[in-house]
């Protein structure tokens, strides 16, 4: 398994500045390629303080490509909905360029209805938009003189600039959380697949949904899968606990806060889960998930038990992106946490980390 | 007078890659703060070899900002006409906050058909996309909930994330090249002006207009200019004029081919002046140029002569951005220039440097 690093600020100016938010995330950054996690990631948001302070997330990573030489540069992710394609392909392939070849490209169909509404989009066109956003990505990247002609967008004959350093482009991830539909999709299409873990017997299914889609599309190899897990270890087990259970209860509760509007009565055809699956989330919390190992907090010893119950329950996964920096945890606290990580935690699962099957250009 | 250093890639994919471009130019910033250059700067433009592989320059100056810990980053300069405003003020601070503080937004009304036309815009709705989008990002900026009705965009009660470093905002810059209206409104806005030098005449007069819409709108200070120049500087004159007359005069012909359309009868309301400028433009080379010192090619007692009869020429200005890195340049003779400049030309200049006069918020 490949362990790397997820960035999700989840402050308001009244808690932590972005400043200090972000400089903290670059100096944990400079660790990275030495300790051997081999991503960066952040996330696209907007307006609160759940992920707002990165409506960009490229705009990051490009910083962060510079404390690094290894480590992938994930976005975690890029959100077509709120972009114009032209411009989404354009800035993954500068990345890609700046970075010597080392930029991932993450989508996601974006979830928060309070975003949609400033940016004036329908959630009910979100699945539209969404896969006629990656489809023109992809052969924006894929070809030079691409013409698409789209609901949403449409282009003739356009050559997109740069053109991207890794060939036939940076590999395409897909951010799938409980529609059926979605991980069927991303195996069909022969991307890669980020997910956010819940109840590891319906992740099982959804992940073998995904795989068997794959193969059955031709696809090389089984899929590649990626799960992101909050993660703080502390040789004394307690400790570790008292450190990071607030800031697991607080994410939850401000993720409950920035989708506020799916807890009353708010419905899209497009997202027929996500009330339901929120108001879950809004209900769990810190000892909840930790008890069924969506949290990764302990001693080195049980976060190692952790992560192979959590691999065998779901039936395999190949990549974790560990959220290790919440705002009150000092930097030299996240610091020992990574390197402790880094050294008793991540080699137990090196024998096991395979290499991600190549993705081809469209036919 | 300041001086800082002008990114603008003028190549294509079969002439040298973006990986090669960006990186060299890194670099070359990497020696930005201690050679004293000010600023780092970089163009907004696509699908073409005339600026191309920089389709979002905050990206680009996001990277610059790791190799350098004094200059500023400068947008020169973002195009609001294809940007949503929401995103441009959330890239804005994100920038700032990762730059501690360097960030400074140049904006500009772009002037090329192309990018109009595939990007669906109409050039007549150029002046009124400029002057809506730059309010609108200023706003967000400047103010948590805000709110603006627009004729393109409108947003309510919306607190802008990342709140920016510097208050009330960073700095504005408005691009202007040729309209007398754009170079009054810059000044009565109390915004900072980058240009791009022609007759030196009509310069003169544009700028005294600038600085007198500055102080008739009762802003403090005199108004702050920024001039853009090619320059190189070698020992030998002979050598520093064969290195850079082609790489000038290729610029002057790639700007040519990228605004074709002017020169085919193409009009607009709003670029009463462009087609007569690019044509313009496009007749003239290096060795106009650098007769009347709109190029700073030769020795450094010569640049020195040139910059001095220019600046005197025009009335005075503020800053020079210089374009330092030709893609036919190898990387070592583009620092030795740039060592060369620091060390016998810019060090006359420091006397008479003044300090930017502040931005207000809007009332």
């Amino acid at each position: 398994m490949h362990f790397g690093l997820q960035f999700f600020p989840d402050a308001g100016p009244d808690e932590k500045s972005a400043q200090a938010y972000w400089n903290e995330s670059l100096d944990l950054i400079g660790l990275c390629d030495s300790l051997g996690y081999s991503h960066v990631r952040t996330v696209e948001h907007y307006f609160n303080r759940y992920g707002g302070y990165s409506p960009n997330p490229i705009v990051f990573l490009s910083a962060a490509s510079q404390r690094t030489k290894t480590a992938k540069m994930l976005t975690g992710a890029i959100l077509p909905i709120f972009n114009h394609p032209l411009k989404i392909a354009g800035e993954i392939a500068m990345l890609d360029s700046i970075s010597n070849g080392r930029m991932e490209a993450g989508f996601a169909r974006a979830f928060l209805p309070h975003e949609f509404l400033r940016f004036g989009r329908s959630l009910d066109e979100s699945r539209a938009r969404f896969d006629e956003g990656v489809e023109q990505v992809r052969l924006l990247l894929e070809r030079e003189h691409a013409t698409h002609h789209g609901t949403f967008h449409s282009f003739d004959d356009v050559t997109s600039l740069p053109r991207p350093v890794q060939k036939p482009r940076p590999p395409i991830w897909v951010a799938s959380t409980s529609s059926p539909e979605s991980f069927k999709l991303a195996g069909q299409n022969g991307y890669y697949l980020m997910s956010i873990p819940r109840d590891a017997d319906q992740m099982r299914e959804l992940i073998g949904l995904y795989r068997k889609s794959w193969r059955e599309a031709g696809h090389p190899g089984d899929g590649w899968v990626m799960m992101t897990f909050q993660m703080y270890v502390d040789r004394d087990e307690a400790k570790a606990i008292e450190t990071y259970r607030e800031p697991v209860n607080r994410h939850l509760r401000y993720l409950a806060e920035a989708s506020a509007e799916w807890g009353k009565g708010f419905t899209s055809k497009d997202y027929p889960n996500h009330p339901k699956m929120l108001e879950a989330l809004r209900k769990s919390n810190f000892d909840d998930q930790r008890r069924d190992n969506l949290v990764w907090v302990g001693t080195p010893a049980d976060v190692r038990e952790r992560i192979e119950k959590f691999d065998e329950a779901v039936g395999g996964f190949d990549v974790s992106s560990l959220q290790i920096n919440t705002w009150t945890l000092p930097k030299d606290l996240a610091e020992r946490s990574l390197r402790l990580f880094a050294e008793e935690v991540a080699p137990h699962f090196f024998a096991r980390r395979r290499t991600p099957p190549p993705q081809s250009a469209r036919a």
